[in-house]
């Protein structure tokens, strides 16, 4: 069995890798749902979706989130209204989000929604949201300290916004959901796929007993840096590390992942800098880590895979 | 000013005949919240929607809910992810349970959302709903007892299962909403649309405030029976009053409403019951109530109008 924690784009890239060195069936990816929202009243688990929509084939590769093909009738209508449409919602999107918050609403855990939605649009694997319990990621502004939702800062504020900190409200008290500890405990490889490490793994590590039990299998546990050349592949991860106070590159990864990772995959670009990986007590593995295609994601997986399985000697 | 009280699909009918009779500034109608429920986490308005869309030259007389020209995207995509899909929501119909939905997750009362889409959709009226407070109709079915909600009743159950009893859950503790009372104050006509009297105008008079106001402005309230015929010219109102041990004609509406309102306009097929109506204490107008056109409409709105405006010799 093979355990991956997951973020949006970077980690459903990763996991359409996987599930071609895999059976998709032995594949368990547990998502962030810090970025969750409620708009319209509906509940959206952004990465969760795009998660799903990505590993069953129906996401929008071009845009990186969303459906292939979608229609927009319902925000156009919507703005039309006057409503709030700066959260692009498409048609079939929107049946994702009702399904899921008719459920909620009933009283089913996120989990088991997740489970019926994952089937029902049949990625193949088991994915698993970080918690059934509501954790928030906010973001503390550096320009007057007001503190924003995940959402507002990504979307709204295009996340060209300084930030000083960064909260996980209610990780605190946030249990694992049914089956998260189990697949960390049980896998073969535990994945960190190259998710932003602040805002997409930093809301799952923050899960109380998540981060002892990664920690405890540190040796199979494989991160892929996000960040090649110092520039994130996509979304704010270099400039979060940097307004944070860490180094916007591979080793600002490894320093985040240290005590709970192993092994650090990095880009051929970086490879200046595995020695100094290592002198942190990680292996570092240098590989190309830019999934352009699925036949790039597939060698990537293969190189994760490897470099988390036993016998586990490089370093 | 004119004053309706307006249940949906009939009461739209016959304002869309007033606003061609009075100008439509000078039109309020007070709708029925009863049916109001959330689904899928979207609170949804069905009487005040298809007042808006109606009024608005949006709706679909064919179907008599929902929009013209409505595509179902979203709906298909729910089906697909094993969703209830009962309960038929149009895309475009979407954008206006989301605006709401959220709107009142802001804080809004449903009065102010209602006012806000009824100037986007433009009505050209005001549009108030009976209540800002929650009031869920519930029938309790004859079979079993067991109590359900509106529309599961009116649209799951398709209205083809016998009742025992209609109960006004929160109508006890409603407030009209703003602007309702001086409505039915001011108003030099109060209009009863030919609406089902039970479960349409039924919540309205419920609400401890509105009776008293129309019945106090009894001598210039004018209602049209939705019962032809001894038939409901749509949906259950016939056999509503049957189960609930009234006569299924225009005198059971007459009775219904004798005690705040002073004149019932018949269908000229229910001419025969003028006098026995007349028994009971009301004036009796007969005209013809079917309203095929606009130009039908608009002739018994006028009717409406003439019958309530004083002098109000006609007995």
């Amino acid at each position: 069995m093979i355990c991956a924690l997951a973020g949006g784009v970077g980690a459903a890239r990763l996991l359409r890798g996987l599930v071609r060195v895999v059976p998709p069936q032995d594949l368990t990816a547990v998502v962030n749902t810090g970025d969750d929202t409620v708009l319209h009243g509906l509940h959206i688990s952004p990465d969760i979706d795009t998660v799903c929509y990505t590993l069953a084939g129906w996401g929008d590769d071009t845009r990186g989130w969303g459906l292939a093909g979608e229609t927009w009738t319902v925000m156009t209508a919507l703005e039309a209204l006057g409503g709030q449409a700066w959260f692009r919602l498409g048609d079939r999107d929107l049946a994702t989000h009702l399904y899921r918050t008719q459920r909620i609403s009933e009283g089913a855990p996120l989990s088991e929604v997740t489970t019926e939605l994952s089937r029902q649009l049949g990625t193949g694997i088991e994915v698993l949201p970080m918690s059934d319990d509501p954790v928030h990621t906010r973001l503390e502004l550096a320009a007057d300290g007001r503190e924003v939702a995940f959402q507002e800062y990504f979307v709204r504020l295009r996340h060209d916004e300084p930030v000083n900190a960064v909260h996980f409200e209610g990780a605190d008290t946030a249990a694992p959901a049914p089956g998260v500890t189990a697949a960390i405990e049980s896998a073969e490889v535990v994945v960190i796929c190259p998710s932003n490490p602040v805002v997409s793994i930093g809301p799952i590590l923050a899960v109380p007993e998540v981060s002892p039990a990664v920690a405890a299998r540190r040796d199979t546990v494989v991160a892929i840096s996000p960040i090649v050349a110092g520039k994130a592949l996509k979304g704010p991860a270099d400039r979060l590390l940097l307004e944070l106070g860490e180094e916007p590159s591979v080793l600002g990864v490894a320093r985040r992942y240290v005590e709970v990772c192993g092994t650090l995959v990095i880009d051929e670009a970086d490879a200046g800098y595995a020695d100094t990986v290592r002198s942190l007590g990680m292996r570092c593995v240098v590989a190309p880590t830019v999934m352009r295609t699925a036949t790039d994601a597939a060698v990537l997986g293969k190189v994760v895979l490897d470099a988390g399985r036993p016998p586990a000697g490089r370093r």
